[in-house]
């Protein structure tokens, strides 16, 4: 059985942990250890995990994000598979490898590549399947800094005013004095810990008051994702540099909500899903509250995701339509000072509006999710890359030294 | 406000008690006296239920019955509303209603009346949208007993044959000899009462075993369906009369997941969802192993359950394919002997696979589902009418009076 080892521990490789291979969730019912469900987070283990990122509202609850009645845009096809399988490039650690093994060695689910528009490649593996909503992980949070963005440019917020001015219930918080640009930006300075390993941090904690972590008999946390924001106090300063926070995003997603009087998921329907002409209904986590866990609850196809970034290719234009201002997308181009922003996943990137800018040879933005989730929008290859994963580790760490060579031979390449 | 009384307690009429008037789950995030949530199964009270039975899959977990690719098939329009608005028809009490008036006494949230396969009528009240699946709660069950007798008309399963043939796990439960054709009409024998206002009775613990109920902490009860059907017992004797059960349809339909292989969410997306041409995804509530909840879990769009009901009164053929066995229909139009069925809720009608059979002047066949869900099938007047509804009391009994005249009215109108 092919194995892989991540930090000092052995994993089933891409192919042994193809959830068709192992039979999770076969069977009527299927047998015990077949069995993925909710307790204690089974459904987010790895390999579980293989299987339940295609199936999360299987074990959540859900709302629609509504595709509505169009019929879906076109996306045309030059196929050039055969080439792009064949990309070979070299890892920091100067490894080399094939594109096509390195889908394997990603724990890819499905990757589709467009250029200039068309699909040049697309690939589906394990549970994952074209109709199939697959869960975004963080790539939500992209989502939401582009349309918070675009209220901004709309004058529907004003990025200058502190989360007190939109949440008088936030008064008293870490949030009462930072402003929405710092939360946009996630410069905010929070008493509040990120470690998605360790049970008691801040974003575990978080996880349970929104019901996407499992909750431990006797749970007696906050019930819902507003009641924890409101336990956060601020520890520093606000506006001094980036540090990458799930409850940022859920602050500037509530201020939206707020503001504009429509939920997340109706934001989504209007603003993209309906007018870039989506093929699939998506559907995002809600809290008992029905509140959407907007830092990372969103399930959408693969194809559909790849629209949303070639709408940001196209500077937020769709078949003559100016969905999202041009300037958000400079905007976000433009990222943030290096120095606001020492920890980051790569040197040199930046964190602007919920995107990650990677200031490369590219001109690539990323929206980046956990175990693998990736857009990748490459301006100057006219590419655009969307990538679902299962990978045994949580952060993008176990996967970024063959993504990011991987994609910018990609861009070369299509460039040429 | 308006008011009416049911069983001697009173409640919000039909016009009060619209949700939209309520503000259920309006704000970011709702005020605690305007949530709704699934503890204690606040969701399914009422009024919170004329929300909810839109929203169910906000509070569950849930798998898509997919709709595929292709485009929706049309449902042409010759409007009849002004002169189906005005019918009046008179109740057993003698009392005279107008239909565009009963719509409210029935807490309608959605009707559409087909003619000849045309819409001739359709209303949406409350949180229903044309696009929005809701609750059909029992009208699943026969879905299910469409596909089940379709199965055993191409000798896929033999009705014959007892339920241990087919699950031998079920050895030693009730339904060891019980034969499939009987779980299908629901003649068996079972220790189990189906007393929903009965905290302590079988279908009560059924519905926390699945996890569509509430489960009070320390729930020590079974984990999934599976588990709690294997805690029944038999009591009496199968074959003898018909008693109306949800566990006998989980029975009949976890054999139709072993014996075709697949998840009752794919035989309806490969028999029905595809085929008709359905407009929307629907979905379908699933316990911790994934099984789904077939007695009454089903969420459909309106229009999707008319189109199910018209292809029952096409006896099958859709655009020129038959989906369904024409026999099967003709099976279930013959009912079962009244004399095995004396515990009906109208008077002369009996339960064929799973379908509730008139025996009246309009030939028709009723879906039937708690709180007023109802798929009307009517072939002597060329007639199906699907409503979605909500009403105060948990059985048709609070409709019925209602209900059964109104869609007479309609029908001979109609076939005049």
């Amino acid at each position: 059985m092919g194995m892989l080892e991540f930090d000092g521990q052995r994993y089933l490789d891409g192919r042994a942990s193809d959830p068709r291979k192992l039979g999770w969730m076969c069977g009527a019912p299927p047998p015990a250890d077949k069995r993925i469900n909710r307790e204690g987070d089974n459904f987010l283990e790895f390999p579980q995990r293989r299987w339940s990122l295609s199936h999360m509202r299987e074990f959540l609850a859900t709302v629609n994000v509504s595709r509505g009645e169009a019929r879906p845009s076109p996306l045309d096809r030059s196929e050039k598979a055969a080439d792009i399988d064949a990309i070979t490039f070299v890892q920091p650690n100067e490894r080399s490898r094939r594109f096509d093994e390195a889908l394997f060695d990603t724990y890819t689910d499905g990757i589709v590549v467009l250029h200039r528009g068309r699909i040049v490649y697309e690939r589906y593996f394990g549970a994952l399947q074209p109709h199939l909503p697959h869960s975004c992980q963080s790539v939500t949070k992209s989502y939401a800094g582009t349309l918070a963005a675009a209220f901004v440019h709309e004058g529907v917020l004003d990025e200058g005013k502190v989360i007190s001015y939109y949440l008088p219930e936030l008064r008293g918080t870490a949030w009462e004095d930072a402003t929405l640009r710092q939360v946009m930006d996630m410069q905010t300075g929070l008493a509040y810990t990120g470690d998605y390993t360790d049970e008691h941090s801040g974003v575990r904690a978080f996880g349970r008051a929104v019901g996407y972590r499992w909750r431990p008999p006797g749970y007696v946390g906050p019930q819902t994702l507003c009641d924890y924001l409101r336990t956060i106090r601020k520890e520093g300063a606000h506006g001094e540099r980036f540090s990458y926070k799930c409850v940022d995003t859920e602050v500037m997603a509530w201020v939206m909500a707020r503001a504009t009087g429509r939920s997340f998921a109706q934001l989504l329907h209007e603003r993209l899903w309906a007018p870039l002409g989506c093929e699939e209904n998506a559907y995002i986590v809600v809290d008992s509250g029905g509140m959407p866990m907007v830092c990372g609850g969103l399930s959408s196809t693969l194809r559909d995701l790849a629209r949303f970034g070639e709408l940001m290719r196209r500077e937020g234009e769709w078949n003559g339509k100016q969905l999202i201002p041009a300037s958000v997308v400079y905007e976000v181009q433009k990222g943030v000072e290096s120095e606001k922003c020492p920890n980051v996943p790569q040197p040199g990137c930046s964190y602007r509006s919920q995107w990650w800018v990677t200031h490369n040879e590219l001109g690539a933005l990323e929206a980046r999710g956990m175990y693998g989730q990736r857009l990748y929008v490459a301006p100057r290859a006219e590419m655009v890359v969307a990538r679902f994963a299962s990978h045994p580790l949580l952060t993008n760490a176990g996967n970024d030294s063959i993504t990011v060579p991987q994609m910018l031979a990609l861009g070369r390449m299509l460039r040429a």
